[in-house]
């Protein structure tokens, strides 16, 4: 069954201190080629019949995203994609 | 730049009150044809050099996801890719 997908991230020049926290704990994991992580949400929307873009924006817009500081994308995936997935 | 992109969502068993939250609000806004809608988090990950996958994998393990209750997949994508985004 195809979903649509909402992305939604802080815009860049908005401060992130959540992804800041987590860059700032990498080198205590060894890890120090990270230059930079930024954290947003991702929602997964399934519709009943055919998954609907316009809808879905409208959805995104209204319900989801703070347009003064993200940006939203929105796609449609079908529920098993190529995405390399962890079990 | 490349970067690793880490989605993050609930386990499909595991209750997503926040998602349950929207889905509710949504026939007060006209929308009656969703039928599921479950939030996670989307994580972007900078690398100084090549984006390596397999620190990815480690970092998302580590300090990303409750793997008692989340499921994440990995996947590299360029910064300016191909989905449809919302200025």
């Amino acid at each position: 069954m195809p979903r649509v997908v909402v992305d939604v991230m802080l815009k860049p020049e908005i401060l992130d201190p959540q992804g800041q926290a987590v860059a700032n704990a990498l080198p205590r994991l060894g890890v120090t080629d990270v230059s930079s992580v930024r954290i947003g949400r991702r929602i997964e929307i399934e519709f009943t019949g055919q998954p609907d873009l316009d809808r879905a924006r409208e959805i995104a817009d209204k319900l989801l995203a703070n347009p003064v500081i993200e940006d939203f994308s929105i796609r449609v995936t079908e529920a098993g994609d190529a995405e390399e997935s962890h079990p």
